[in-house]
């Protein structure tokens, strides 16, 4: 496998920490944490951190895996999302956490990426 | 959704430190990290650490995510591994990668426990 291409599997601790990008090479955030389907095997959400400094006033944004690409040459991910829609997209504060087995949040998420529902739990 | 029922979706941070026990209930390790595809948004492995003291001699297991059963009463995983056979499974030392794209090492993961072939990467 060649340097030039990037890895297709590789460890969720190398996930977090990655930049993410809009597609206007604007920083959004990174990547703080995946949340992934015990069950089914899935990887359902990258959690891209933003703002607030040492934790205090981050906020978390869900975005369905699927909305990420990796940029090789930024060394980051790219999600199509300026930053005046990300003010409207679901997110949550450092003291709260969703409930990643609520249908209706995971429908609200992917509702409004325009994401395939996430699959009922089974 | 009962609180006696283990959530579907979880954080990968929330994952990793959980203990990994075999069905006789002995301890084989903890969950170290979790091997994701970011394409096929697929969770391949969970690597278990085994040993060593402080990281020193500390050996990593990647085992098949689909292995893993959740075991509430536990309050950790459990995977049909026997202490005996866990010796002769795939490791890596900490100073050691493994190419998480090369197909020979995840068939040779796979045949060990069994499970379906990691897909090819797309």
């Amino acid at each position: 496998m060649s340097d030039t291409v990037s890895p297709s599997n590789i460890e969720a601790s190398r996930v977090t920490g990655t930049n993410v990008y809009n597609r206007a090479g604007e920083t959004l955030g990174e990547i703080y944490d995946v949340v992934i389907g015990k069950r089914d095997g899935r990887v359902k959400y990258a959690i891209m951190s933003f703002g607030g400094f040492l934790g205090i006033g981050e906020e978390y944004h869900p975005l369905p895996w699927d909305q990420l690409e990796y940029d090789e040459r930024q060394g980051g991910y790219v999600v199509d999302l300026d930053r005046d829609r990300l003010e409207g997209a679901p997110r949550y504060a450092r003291n709260e956490r969703p409930d990643w087995d609520d249908r209706e949040y995971g429908r609200r998420v992917d509702d409004f990426y325009g994401s395939p529902l996430l699959p009922a739990s089974v």
